[in-house]
């Protein structure tokens, strides 16, 4: 059965799978062993999702790995709408600090509890680029001011390192990874939060280096039927008498 | 549970979740209401995978379409190299026309066998633009001759359309829609055969045009948990105790 990856999280895993998305990017790389399979959640904090984890993630028939069982990993992507300040229009999706490192860890241990075998993978929120928020708000913003600041969302994306570190699961530092870009402002987000293609470069190449230290690679997963290159030109069907591409 | 649609075929369907690719636009399309799961082989025909099937599409414990249940629909799309000339240099993968549609009916048997109430939807070849396949030839090509013909893809396209019509599913007719567009080798393929961003449009677009006439499209398929417009910004947490979200 082929392996599945999940990729959980909120609008920045929703919009995955548009044009030049990290989501179908993942897909694309592992168009042969894995499904990818999508579970992103615009506007969602971690308060919330913590009300469908359930839901998000339906118990199991068997842990095995198998088709109905345990995905061989599950990235865990937010912190961008928990760290939208409370003052502001987008208060309502605010959620402090210390609360959403303890919903990261029930997060964390839900799946965990379920998949013990399962590598979670953190990514922190990206950093946020106050003009780009000023110039597409979200809703009427008569004060002019900014709903996500970079450094509160550095806040929430050191949080999620120090969860990654309490759990020992890998974990992403989308924050500070993207900074080290001078004009990381304009090349990977392009209304100051959400992803332009160049950002979306950055998690897919990040997510993919991260999966491969955990073992989990194009190399590692056997692909579950024989590629074009196996085959015998003057004897096709010999590739598929062949048991070894059975998992 | 969250449907499925499986995306099975050639190497039309394996690159759909490249850049622009038709599978990644349905997956996008479908973000919160459907898994759409990548099977594509790239260079197989219908005489191989009819010795795969019961790989690509293990027997499921339920054919009710929860999770491990049932696909809402499978997209069937070979035909592309069936059709290579038998004395060419793709000729190992050429299959007659009459096994084509009798492989092509056991393909939609077997499904339907499986799970009765899933939508098989049928994609014929796209047409061939034979000046592209001689510029970008697969392998030595001493003769200079294309390995491909449109008049050929035309048969295996109208085959298709034939079993369509026996089975008494939905089938889209690609090589007819695509030489509706006066520009179409330049438009829709890049190497005479594989799709460009606008061909890849054109499936998107057709496949979820014939999905709503069968009755699965946004519309009709429901959201698993609340849109972000559905929050109450004064008690976000409300909508998740409603419980008509769960499916």
């Amino acid at each position: 059965m082929r392996p599945k990856i999940y990729l959980f999280g909120d609008s920045i895993t929703e919009d995955s799978f548009s044009e030049g998305g990290w989501g179908a990017s993942l897909a694309n790389h592992f168009s042969r062993t894995v499904d990818v399979v999508l579970r992103g959640y615009s506007g969602y904090n971690t308060r919330w999702v913590l009300k469908v984890l359930d839901r998000v993630f339906p118990a199991t028939q068997s842990g095995d790995g198998g088709i109905d069982g345990a995905p061989i990993a599950v990235t865990v992507f937010f912190g961008a709408n928990d760290a939208s300040l409370p003052d502001r229009y987008s208060g309502f999706q605010h959620v402090p600090l210390d609360e959403f490192k303890q919903n990261l860890h029930s997060i964390v241990s839900f799946i965990k509890k379920q998949w013990p075998t399962t590598v979670v993978l953190l990514i922190t929120p990206p950093p946020i680029d106050e003009d780009g928020r000023i110039k597409h708000p979200y809703a009427e913003n008569p004060e002019g001011l900014p709903e996500r600041t970079n450094e509160a969302a550095g806040e929430y994306a050191r949080a999620c390192i120090t969860v990654a570190g309490e759990c020992g699961i890998p974990v992403i530092d989308l924050w500070r990874k993207m900074q080290q870009c001078p004009s990381w402002r304009k090349d990977f987000l392009w209304d100051g939060l959400h992803l332009t293609r160049r950002g979306n470069q950055v998690v897919f190449e990040e997510v993919v280096k991260k999966l491969k230290d955990e073992g989990l690679s194009l190399e590692s997963i056997p692909i579950d039927l024989p590629p074009i290159a196996d085959i015998d030109h003057n004897d096709p069907l010999k590739a598929f008498q062949l048991k070894a591409f059975q998992l």
